[in-house]
């Protein structure tokens, strides 16, 4: 086992303290951690670089220095409601995609105030004729596509994995660039198997816990 | 929208030369692509070291400088598969957290010779006398405790996030400290809802995507 890195030895240090403040205390600066701790402000900064994404620390815009982030935030997101749910602030935007009109429906997920997730699906345009014109935002995607379309939906095969947020993304859901962020995919088939619409959603790391519930798992094999 | 940062234009630069080189292809050094993109070598650095964080360049242990990382590394793991599966490597330790005895089985998740994932779950040694002596690694641990114990689960509702991998995590998926990992967490429960054990697998974002099939979405809530 390699030795403790030195700025995981801080940030260890650095939690127990945020762990003792109460939200919003304005936190030390580096260089008087530095002189306190005895470590450089290299490591120092690196430490706090963690806790800012980890959501611990807070900093930036309009802020002077960081400060300890308010608890409470971390919101648990159904899977139910990812692929369901209307969504906050839905926009529908209409784009070319390679040869093939597709329309494409990009929602933010907001949980106290806070944009916590983007969701974007698309769709072909020519399976849903007149869809950009009739689609307000209003109802949830899905069981408009059922009243509008007809369209009945098989159970969707979710995956999931971590990305580090684009300048994009960033943009929308208010953090930096590069944030960890959960990445959640599906394809929405029809009862007969046919693709209907593609799914993407990425949510903050530091805000949103993604819960699986509604899950059977196979009977396991024996030998 | 605030503008595209520097390093964000470099690793888009960046990403397509690894997408036009073959595997292993050693990545020329940071000077030279300074020099070429007429871009400082700290935001050539930043979009490398996003590249490496993503599992599309390689670097470090026994390797000379930069080389594209083999593709079909990405390997889809079911959720089924953490829960109920044996792992490649498992290890049984013992250990007193707090003042109960907690029996911790810790496994690595192999795939294709790489560490993928590490999975930890806790026990309470009171309810499953023997156990670390009856246990030795070569059935899921699932069954056994059905088998041994006569445990019957209930369905889990596992929730999963982003993390950044800590040292230790770090050393046994042999990724740098601080690389961004899916972290999955289950209690699972029998079927009197009595809890029974507390699991949690963290998976390397740039090797692994947790699949979720076997999911029943709710019926979607009507006005």
């Amino acid at each position: 086992m390699p030795a403790i890195p030195r700025y995981f030895q801080a940030k260890t240090r650095l939690l127990d303290l945020v762990n003792e403040l109460p939200d919003n205390t304005p936190f030390p600066p580096e260089r008087e951690l530095s002189d306190v701790f005895g470590m450089s402000r290299t490591t120092i900064r690196k430490a706090m670089d963690e806790l800012v994404l980890e959501g611990r620390l807070v900093r930036g815009a309009g802020r002077q220095g960081t400060a300890v982030a308010p608890r409470k935030q971390v919101h648990r997101i159904s899977l139910d409601a990812l692929v369901q749910d209307l969504a906050d602030r839905e926009q529908v935007v209409v784009r070319a995609i390679g040869a093939q009109d597709v329309v494409n429906v990009e929602s933010v997920l907001v949980r106290g105030d806070e944009p916590v997730g983007v969701r974007s699906t698309c769709l072909h345009a020519s399976r849903f004729p007149g869809f950009a014109e009739r689609y307000d935002g209003t109802t949830p995607l899905r069981r408009f596509l059922s009243d509008a379309y007809g369209v009945r939906f098989g159970e969707p095969c979710p995956w999931c994995t971590t990305a580090l947020a684009t300048p994009r993304v960033a943009g929308l859901l208010d953090v930096r660039p590069a944030t960890p962020v959960l990445s959640v995919a599906w394809l929405g088939h029809d009862l007969r198997g046919a693709p209907v619409e593609r799914s993407w959603v990425v949510l903050r790391g530091d805000r949103a816990h993604l819960t699986m519930q509604g899950l059977r798992l196979s009977a396991p094999a024996r030998p």
